[in-house]
C-alpha cells in the first residue's frame, strides 16, 4: 500500500511538472482519437487497447515541454507528440509478441487478446502511419531523426534477442542495448522540437544528449523496479525480466558475487523461464541484500545528473526548471 | 515434369524480356550484398535467407525496365529497385509469422528457422531501413508513394486476417483485399521511375494504373496456381491458401455450385486447416472440373489486357513492347 501511495504521489508530481502543457496533452489525446476513428476496426481495437492501458505519456509530455521551452507555438508539436507515442506503442505491441508476454500494465497483452497475426500487422501499420504523418507535413529532418531512432530501437531489440537467456552478458553490451532500445527514442523525442524553427536548430545536439541520458536513467530505474516493485505496481509479474531471459544490470553486477549453485540456478531461470534449484524469494533476496540495486541507482542518478548538466545550455525559464524536476522524478521511481 | 519444363521455359522468357536491364539487376544484387554485409548478423541471416530463396525479382526488374523506357540513366533506380524488393521481403517475413507457414519457395520459412522473435524484428528493421534508404537521397515524393503502398499492403493483410477462414467472403471484398495487398506495391514500383525526372512526372498516373493491373493479374494467377500447380512448382503444399483459411476467387466462384455437404466440408477446412468430411482430392477435383479456374483466368487476362492498354500512353520503343510481353508472361504462368 505504501508503494501505491508513493506511486500516486509521484504521478501527481509528474502531472504538476507537466502542468503548463496539460492543455496540449489533451490535444494529443484528441489526435489519437481522430486517428483511431479513421482506422480499420482491428487497428482501432488493438492500438486503442494499448494506448488506453494507462501509459504515462512521458514522451509526448517531454516533446511538448521542450517545444514550449523553445518558444514554439505551432501545431506540429501535437502531431509529433502523438507520433513518438505511436512509435512507442508499435514497439510495445511487437515486444509482447517477442516476449510472449501475457500481461502488460496489469492487463492482458494485445497478442494475448488478438493473436500474433493481428498484432504483427497493427504494429506494422502504426510504423508506416507514423511515417505518413511526417510526410503529410513534409518534415524530412524530423523524419530522419524518427527513422534513425526506430532503426536503432529495432537493432537494440535484435541485440537483446541475441543475448536472451545468457547470464554471461557483459555490462558494455547491456549498455549498448539499452542505449539503442530505449535511449534513442527519448533522444529523438527531445530533439525534434529544435527542428521546428531555424532559430532553435543549434539546440539539436544538446537535446539529443539530454534525451539519451533521460532514457538511460529511465531504463536503469525500470531494471531496478523489476526487482523491487510489487506485481500491482508493475502491472506484470515481478522478476519478469529474468523470466523472459532478459539479463539486466542488477543481475550483471550480482553474478560475480554468487557461488556456483546460485549461478547455475539463476542461469537456469534465464534459460528456461522457470524457477528450479533457486526460487523466486532467494533471487529477490540475493539481489536486494547484495547492494547491487544501490549501485544501479547510483548509475541512474549519474545519468540524471548528466541530463541536468545538459539543461544549462538550454533557454532559461520555468520549462528548463521542469526538465530538471523530470530527471529527478524519473530517478525517484526507483525508491 | 511437364510443369517444370514449362516453368523453366517461362523463366527463360522472363530473363529474355528483362535482358536490357540484366546488368542493372546485377547492380541491385550487389546493393543487397552491401546492405547485408553492413547489417547486424541476425538481419544478415534472416533477410539473406529470404532474399536468396529464389524469388524472381519481378518488382526490381519492372522498376528498372520502366526507368529505361523513360530514359533515366542515373543511379537512383538501383536503390529503389532494391527498396521495393526489400519492402516485399519484409512483408514475406511478417506474412510467414501470420500464416504460421513452415515452407516458402520449397525451403523452411525464416520464422521456422529463427523463431517469431527474430523475424518480427528483422521485418521491422527492413521497413525502417527502406525509409532510411529513401531519406539518404531525400526523395520525399518517392517516399510518399512507398509509404502509401506499405500502408495499403498492411491494411490489405489486416482485412485478409479479419475474413480468414470465412467462406462467405464476397467477391468485392476479395478484390479490395487483393488490390491493397498485392496491387499497390506493383503500382508504386511502376510509378516510382516517373518521379526521377521532372520531364516524366506526367506518366505517374498511367504507371500507377499499369502497376495495379499487373498486380491484380499476378495475384489472380497465383490464386489459380494454388489449385493447379504441384507442390514442387509452388515450393509449398498445394491448397495452401485454403489450409490457411485464405478464401480466394476460385473458391468464391465455386461455392454457389456446391451442395450442403461439400459446402460444410470446405468451410471446415477453411476454419480449421484440416481436411475432414471432404478430402484434398475432392476439393481439387471440384475446383478443377467446375470451370471456375477458366473464369479466374479470364479475369486475369482482362487485367493483363487493361495493363497493355495503359502502355499505349507510354513512350514507344522496345521497353514498352517488353512491358506488353511481361503482362503476357504473368498470365501464362496460369497454364
Amino acid at each position: 500500500m505504501a508503494g501505491t501511495v508513493e506511486s500516486l504521489r509521484q504521478t501527481r508530481q509528474m502531472r504538476e511538472v507537466f502542468g503548463p502543457v496539460l492543455k496540449r496533452m489533451e490535444d494529443v489525446e484528441a489526435f489519437f482519437r481522430r486517428e483511431l476513428a479513421d482506422a480499420l476496426p482491428t487497428v482501432r481495437d488493438v492500438a486503442g487497447w494499448v494506448l488506453d492501458s494507462g501509459g504515462k505519456r512521458l514522451r509526448p509530455a517531454l516533446l511538448l515541454l521542450i517545444s514550449r521551452m523553445l518558444g514554439y507555438k505551432g501545431e506540429r508539436q501535437i502531431r509529433y507528440a502523438a507520433v513518438v507515442e505511436l512509435i512507442h506503442t508499435a514497439t510495445l505491441i511487437h515486444d509482447d509478441i517477442i516476449d510472449e508476454s501475457d500481461l502488460r500494465r496489469g492487463r492482458p497483452t494485445a497478442n494475448q487478446k488478438w493473436g500474433n497475426q493481428a498484432t504483427v500487422l497493427v504494429g506494422d501499420w502504426l510504423y508506416s502511419r507514423c511515417m505518413d504523418l511526417c510526410l503529410e507535413v513534409g518534415d524530412v529532418e524530423v523524419m530522419r531523426r524518427l527513422v534513425d531512432a526506430t532503426l536503432k530501437m529495432t537493432e537494440g531489440e535484435i541485440l537483446a534477442d541475441q543475448v536472451r537467456g545468457r547470464i554471461d552478458l557483459d555490462e558494455a553490451t547491456y549498455l549498448e542495448i539499452t542505449r539503442r532500445k530505449t535511449a534513442e527514442l527519448f533522444a529523438a523525442t527531445c530533439a525534434v522540437p529544435a527542428l521546428f524553427q531555424p532559430s532553435t536548430l543549434h539546440h539539436t545536439e544538446t537535446l539529443l544528449e539530454l534525451g539519451r541520458e533521460l532514457g538511460l536513467c529511465f531504463q536503469l530505474v525500470d531494471d531496478v523496479l523489476d526487482y523491487t516493485a510489487s506485481r500491482a505496481q508493475l502491472g506484470k509479474p515481478v522478476l519478469a525480466d529474468l523470466r523472459e531471459g532478459r539479463v539486466t544490470l542488477p543481475l550483471i553486477l550480482l553474478l560475480p558475487r554468487l557461488d556456483s549453485r546460485q549461478l547455475e540456478g539463476i542461469a537456469e531461470v534465464a534459460r528456461t523461464g522457470e524457477f528450479g534449484s533457486v526460487d523466486e524469494h532467494e533471487v529477490l533476496d540475493l539481489v536486494r541484500t547484495s547492494g547491487v540495486l544501490d549501485e544501479v541507482r547510483r548509475r541512474a542518478a549519474a545519468a540524471a545528473d548528466r541530463a541536468i548538466e545538459r539543461t544549462c545550455a538550454l533557454p532559461e525559464g520555468p520549462e528548463r526548471q521542469s526538465l530538471v524536476t523530470v530527471a529527478g522524478l524519473l530517478l525517484d521511481r526507483s525508491k
